[in-house]
């Protein structure tokens, strides 16, 4: 089996994490920044100090590619972003470009002969923490970037368009960006798994079966604000305590159903009026759903909104459900799972199957191609925080997976 | 009986509605301001012409009373306030204010002889919407503003110092205006229900047995962040999942005592990080408990923050209590409740004993000496709002009680 270089690796990995470093230990590099671009240019003459050679596409997707590798054949694709939340990880992103980067050198420097090209793609804003579609850059490869997403401000008022154009990128290419289906042979890519299964498990790879869909709604609660001292317990209205009520069937609903894998939140609740002393009238929250399979999605949505509605009854307020949002589920291709999960096999490292509760670029990637994930343990499944870690150990066991999965998607002549 | 002249009554209330008046139909006086002074002026012009005299002491309460009084006894006060909350309603504190000033009008006409000076008070800042303190007048009243809290700011940094002074008043002159017991005869205060008590029962005329406590605690729940995809239902420890237990658990445990006429309130709450996709990690939220009886809000504070605390275990977050206000049960005299009764069945009005759940001047000035309030319904219990309402007859008729209370408070010579 052929392995990467660690040491390089490694210093790879520390080296990266210095652009856009935080007092606490993290990272800010938010997307089309100076910083951002700050890291392009270092992986650019990293790539190029290989012998290997970079292009930009109009949506700031960077590709990194062996110029001697002239075959003609739809290539595989491996990435992942280095743009990060604020104040986030060491790991999240920079680990799968890097370990991308590393099989590059590793596949050149072993002289392996290709029967396809292999190309790093570093997509542009992944996390949405600029321009808060994100998965831009992904989507851009896809041809899913709508034209009136290129109006979307940041924080400053700055556009999307307009952070492209800062780069010399020109927006209005982006659909000739699409690829179809048939362009990409395959898409691998190695992240940190941002939960604790694998640490908590104590095992070394996670073959991702399938990136789960996301459905969220916000929930509106309507009673009746009113003055916390003179309105008797059996005369209120109370939206707060309705809420408070919704939000433990969500968590029993989700808790008790037969889909152990899918997870219900209530993560913003907003109160109004809000006063210490005033019944509240008016509660908003949101609720978020998630699955591997749209059917579960579908039976959890449905008892948990019916049961919301019970609650609203009972109580006597009205509650109301606007679905904001719907991301389907990606289930990856068997045929890559079994490739990873032989390839970790053979390399001597435990290995589980599991989908990923996050999304990435690979969602987007597994609808033109063939697509796999390998996840290696986040430590207490902490990540966007400074204290996101990884070991060494599981950096280096994740990049040996997908150089040699790479290595097996490319074939050799 | 002696009646009011009820015209003549209500028509100050409609032109005391229009300083500060709002297009949503409400008032907004904040205290020490160039309205609240408005109203004032205009107050003291009504008492002038009626041959009244003024005079404000340093907190900037308005008294007026009628010079040819001249008996020495400590005199009976009659009052209320003219301040508001933003976009408050017409009534609270507008329609104690002016049924006493048309006592003493009445009184006057009828050429009652009394034996006891009547002195209209007009407290400064009850609601508290300018100085969060509340109740400033009253409080001033009986010597309990403390030094510090001159320095208190409001929203645009105006000291209460300050705002004093903008009236030519003399804040360092308050330990001065501090009344010991003894110096006023009996307290009585009209005003508006602002529950739905009487209006639901159908009642005329509310004998307030006393101003119930209010006891507030800002609650803690450290769970802990994180993402909402990857962290299964069972690794979680969901801050807001905890904290909607402990709402329902101050719900049911006030409804299910023995105390029939406690509230308990969950009114603000604020969820961190707040992010639809992220788990909560802390939440805080205010817990407000209010009874007559101090040992109903000692039980129920103890079994409250014991369940929460159980609660805590059981879902393995940390909870904390900060206990910030403490305003203790204020009794009023039933000796004035029982003058009251007889006044209101005298007159052949129906009434109902019943505590006070909101805060009032009154409270302060039990302090000092027999006191006693008259409430008149609210329709449907709101108040603090442009809807507040209370009928003219209504008015009128806690007007007639609030004169023939202070006749038998006063004595005839």
């Amino acid at each position: 089996m052929l392995k990467i270089n660690s040491d390089r690796f490694l210093q790879s990995l520390r080296d990266l994490s210095t652009i856009g470093a935080t007092p606490e230990g993290g990272v800010t590099r938010y997307a089309l920044t100076d910083i951002d671009w700050q890291a392009r240019e270092w992986l650019k003459q990293q790539a190029a100090s290989y012998g290997f050679t970079s292009h930009l596409d109009a949506a700031g997707n960077l590709f990194i590619y062996d110029p001697e590798i002239d075959v003609a054949s739809p290539p595989v694709l491996v990435g992942s972003h280095v743009d990060t939340v604020p104040n986030g990880g060491r790991y999240d992103g920079a680990l799968g470009v890097l370990a991308g980067l590393e099989s590059l050198i590793s596949l050149k420097e072993a002289g392996a002969p290709l029967a396809r090209p292999v190309k790093l793609a570093v997509w542009t804003e992944e996390e949405g923490s600029r321009f808060r579609g994100g998965l831009v850059g992904s989507r851009a490869f896809i041809g899913e970037v709508p034209e009136v997403e290129l109006n979307d401000t940041d924080a400053q008022g700055v556009t999307l368009a307009e952070a492209l154009r800062q780069w010399g990128l020109q927006p209005e290419e982006l659909p000739q960006v699409a690829s179809k289906p048939g362009q990409v042979h395959a898409y691998v890519e190695l992240h940190i798994e941002q939960g604790a299964k694998l640490d908590f498990a104590n095992e070394q790879i996670g073959v991702v079966t399938g990136i789960v869909g996301i459905r969220r709604y916000d929930v509106v609660v309507m009673g009746q604000a009113n003055h916390a001292g003179t309105t008797p317990m059996d005369m209120r209205r109370d939206a707060l305590v309705a809420a408070a009520q919704m939000i433990l069937a969500v968590e029993q609903t989700v808790k008790k159903s037969q889909y152990t894998e899918a997870v219900g939140t209530v993560g913003r609740i907003n109160v109004e009026p809000g006063g210490v002393n005033v019944i509240p009238g008016k509660v908003e929250f949101s609720l978020e759903i998630r699955d591997l399979d749209i059917a579960a999605m579908d039976a959890l949505s449905e008892q948990i909104l019916q049961q919301l509605q019970e609650i609203a009854l009972v109580r006597g307020v009205e509650v109301s459900f606007e679905h904001t949002a719907e991301v389907k589920p990606a289930p990856l291709a068997p045929a890559v799972q079994q490739i990873i999960s032989s390839v970790a096999e053979d390399l001597g490292y435990s290995w589980r199957q599991m989908p990923s509760g996050a999304g990435h670029d690979a969602q987007h990637l597994a609808r033109i191609c063939p697509t796999g994930m390998i996840f290696v343990p986040s430590v207490k499944g902490i990540s966007h925080s400074p204290q996101e870690f990884t070991p060494d150990e599981d950096c280096v066991r994740g990049a040996n997976v997908l150089l040699n999965t790479i290595l097996r998607l490319a074939g050799s002549l």
